[in-house]
């Protein structure tokens, strides 16, 4: 039951079995600092090239750096590792956000992309003031008949993985069965997530903290901060899992992370359906009727390259 | 500013420009009772054939008999049909549901059909009681660990529409640019739903009550019931909204229908987009970083043959 | 088995069961002229305003006037409608085609309509010369490198379908299991269209021929042209086709709409299996593995709002 | 200019910069024999344990065993490698196929899967005779009325690619921006393969060879076979491409990857356009309009997890 304070030498931008920064064992604790999305810390100073993990003759795409791998030495491929965020702690009074070029799901992003006959929609910058003892950010709109905005802070952690199927190495860009960037405002502190490993050891990745984040992630980039954050590191054995399940404390959450939308609900909503016979003995038809009528669901990302969607379920309706 | 009660001779199957049951004026309020989407009375009567819609050779898709058609006599092509759902009075203490063979966003429904090599996903009808004093439905779960769910309703208009753009006649099943079955939650008591009227005289439907449903209505069935119906209608000139808007106590909103989820959000997302900026004085850049921040999204239905997004902004960031 | 050559005196822009023009038993012949997609003639006289079909109140969307309905007397729901393309005879020696600002796959049409910060693509026309002796188009070129170009014609009616089903109406610009405005080559001289009766008396309506398209008609727009059109009329009894069927010399075919492109080719697959397995005594996985290997698709047209998919089966593995 | 006959030690079944099994200068000739895609050789022996590509504790996916990496000296990232696909020479008399449970695009694959009642498509196994020398396949088909069939063999690689970008590492049974298993019949003898290089060396792998396919591999399987493939590798300095281009007798090509089907389309058009505005000369309107009317398309696979279209431009419309 140790506790780890990591203090990173590489920031990573592809999940995948890498190097481990630090092995630790099924119960353990770790704490660490995140960097933003764009790699600034709490200072605003920028990643130094040499932290990046770089293979020699490979172009970055330099999106959520990321702090691991962790090594979690009980962790089989086919059980479920257990993180549990106990906390997010913001680390600086500003977030950065801004409208991207070809990114989002209104730009023209990559695979959608379009004829254009003019320039690309325009980068824009915004930063937002956080003002953590009353828990709010603030934005200023000076071009808007409303001057200025002023919003409770929900942070999260948008990118946490590990290793892929398959021997995969994925983008800190993408979600997917391995976690990832999901963007989902749910990764909050107190949520429980359990991701199915697939590579012995796990190789968990995690940071790109948001202050906070509409659903959609709309134009492809929340409140961007660092933060330090604490999970708990558990290992469950047999667990069934095939895509990330998260529980608070008010439902249990399956994040299906595919394209398009369409594929990402019935991947979510089947992972939920076998949860709820499994392991809270509901007869199929059953708890297809009750999650038909009292199950929720969020988008949490519709960026490329893949899009994540959560189904939710309320513990309330649970034996 | 009349109070009238209709009592339907006809009912429809088809959003369209039909022979109107009732012409009314601009602030005037319409009351009616509506059939369940089986046409069940709520003394569980089933809906004589004499008063289906019938064209000589035509086959019915017999779902969702609406009441109506209501002419408008400012409505004008161009205006927005403001309907103010004043009450929802539920009138039996049952509601039906089922799961459905080739229905829903898991069944193989009819655009997505795969290889079946076995029976289909079984018809299995649901009953659940609904204590209209305590305001619960009821669902036994023989089968389940858990016995006996019992959920707080949260009844709505599941079809609601206009006449189609263009000269089109479309089946109360599917939602679109006219509204129709768009099945979601948010037109509730309270809501006041802008339709784009695209024939003179607009040809309001409904019906088609749901007393509670959860997101995607997953299964494609809700709880469906009968229910008595307050409307307030009122002409609005000038609107410029290419898709039906709502507004209820908390959140602006739009409700996008199309194929596939990804063009539903998007769709719904410009039409906001356009009236943030339009009607709230928000610069384009700004609107869409505060949006991105703020919004949320719900997935009313994914039910072939057309899906509905909503995408919403809350009322406490308008200026 | 009489030739009825029709003068139409009213142009639709949606099928349905509209009015006649004209009723004929099977066996007949109907030999028509057709305007082009824009109304013109072979003249190039504009489609005067009385000749269009027009409800009161309602918008029309302009593109594909089309002639007919067509009744069938004998033609019952459920029957086939067999509609053997005699002669396709070009009327004139020009075709029009043009790049639109919101239509074709990659312009930002309406559902997938992005941000835009720009003048959309812009409308340009163009005009290619016919030379009907050759049976070529000819196109300047002026801009490019390559000054002037020469192509084979390929005519083929570009809209063409019965009354939809359950009593719906829709647009000459959608195309649907109805056929309509698959925009298909394969809707050529020599060709039998095969459609599902959904109306009693099938209500045929024809028109917009396009005197050659590429593949998916990427910008919206072919070679529109005028022609004079023969078709050979019979029902058949007992018909099971859900969706369009074709055949010509050399391929059986079903054309399958709807979006996303992917679930056009599940919907035209899962027929063309069913035919195989239904008329030509393939059992069902030996038909799935040959189509497999000797099976081809065209993609019709890929334009809002419906995309149109052909599944190809070679007729030298028939029996 | 050398011949490289390369002697596999080790089967990959993901594309990345994984340890050269050979280096090679550009101008020089690789000669290799390939295992079908199950890793069985002419011989019909599996593939021993011993000579895949193992992570330690991660499953394979153990389709498509391929040969290389190919380490080619002058590759930088940004550049183009031209493969030259001299000679497909099949090395055995048989073919294996079959069908998948969860494969091919009409079986509730991995991203759409659905609700299941009941037993999953059965896997069923076919082999088919190659007649070599008359250069036809032949498949008994016991069941069917047809009981028998041959037709034209048309070999290619299945699966060919290099290094993907951004350090990633996918499988061998995925197709994307640089290459891989793209299934389409177009990368055949005589073809000429551009691959973007992504990683300085580009690390070519191939195998996957298939007899022949029909459009889309609807069930995910082709007539897997082994052949001995002889490619010409090239270096060409300053290429711009973003996706495979192709080149044969007749047309130029693009082949996008991704999901759904409707981006993949978007993906290889814009980069066709690109091409024909860059390198031959056209403006972008006309080569739009021109390429509207007489290019084709190609669905090469429609199989989880990511499909295939080839874009066409006929060389005869080319400067």
């Amino acid at each position: 039951m140790a506790i780890h304070h990591l203090e990173p030498q590489t920031y990573y931008y592809t999940f995948g079995p890498h190097e481990p920064a630090l092995s630790l064992r099924s119960g353990d604790t770790i704490v660490a600092e995140t960097r933003d999305a764009y790699g600034y810390d709490a200072q605003r100073n920028p990643l130094p090239e040499t932290m990046k993990q770089r293979a020699p003759g490979t172009a970055l795409r330099e999106s959520n750096p990321l702090v691991g791998p962790i090594y979690v030495e009980e962790a089989r491929a086919g059980d479920l590792l257990a993180v549990h965020i106990r906390r997010i702690r913001l680390t600086r009074n500003f977030a950065l956000s801004r409208q991207n070029s070809y990114f989002g799901c209104l730009t023209g992003e990559a695979p959608g992309r379009r004829l254009l006959y003019n320039p690309p929609v325009p980068l824009v910058w915004y930063e937002w003031q956080l003002d953590r003892d009353r828990h709010v950010g603030i934005l200023d709109m000076p071009k808007s008949r409303l001057q200025r905005v002023e919003v409770p802070l929900q942070p999260f952690i948008g990118s946490i993985g590990v290793a892929p199927r398959f021997g995969r190495v994925e983008m800190t860009l993408t979600p997917g069965e391995y976690g990832g960037n999901m963007d989902c405002p749910d990764t909050a502190e107190g949520t429980t997530l359990y991701l199915p490993v697939w590579v012995d050891g796990a190789y968990l990745l995690f940071g790109d903290v948001h202050a906070r984040q509409g659903d959609g992630e709309l134009n492809g980039v929340a409140l961007e901060v660092t933060a330090e954050i604490t999970l708990d590191i558990e290992v469950r054995k047999g667990g069934e899992a095939e895509w990330p399940r998260l529980e608070d404390a008010t439902h249990i959450m399956v994040a299906g992370s595919t394209r398009p939308l369409d594929d990402c609900v019935r991947v979510a909503q089947m992972e939920l359906l076998r949860w709820l016979v499994d392991e809270y003995g509901f007869q199929r038809e059953e708890a297809w009727q009750l999650n038909a009528q009292v199950g929720t669901m969020r988008i949490g990302n519709f960026v490329d390259p893949c899009y994540t969607v959560v189904a939710k379920f309320p513990k309330a309706y649970l034996p």
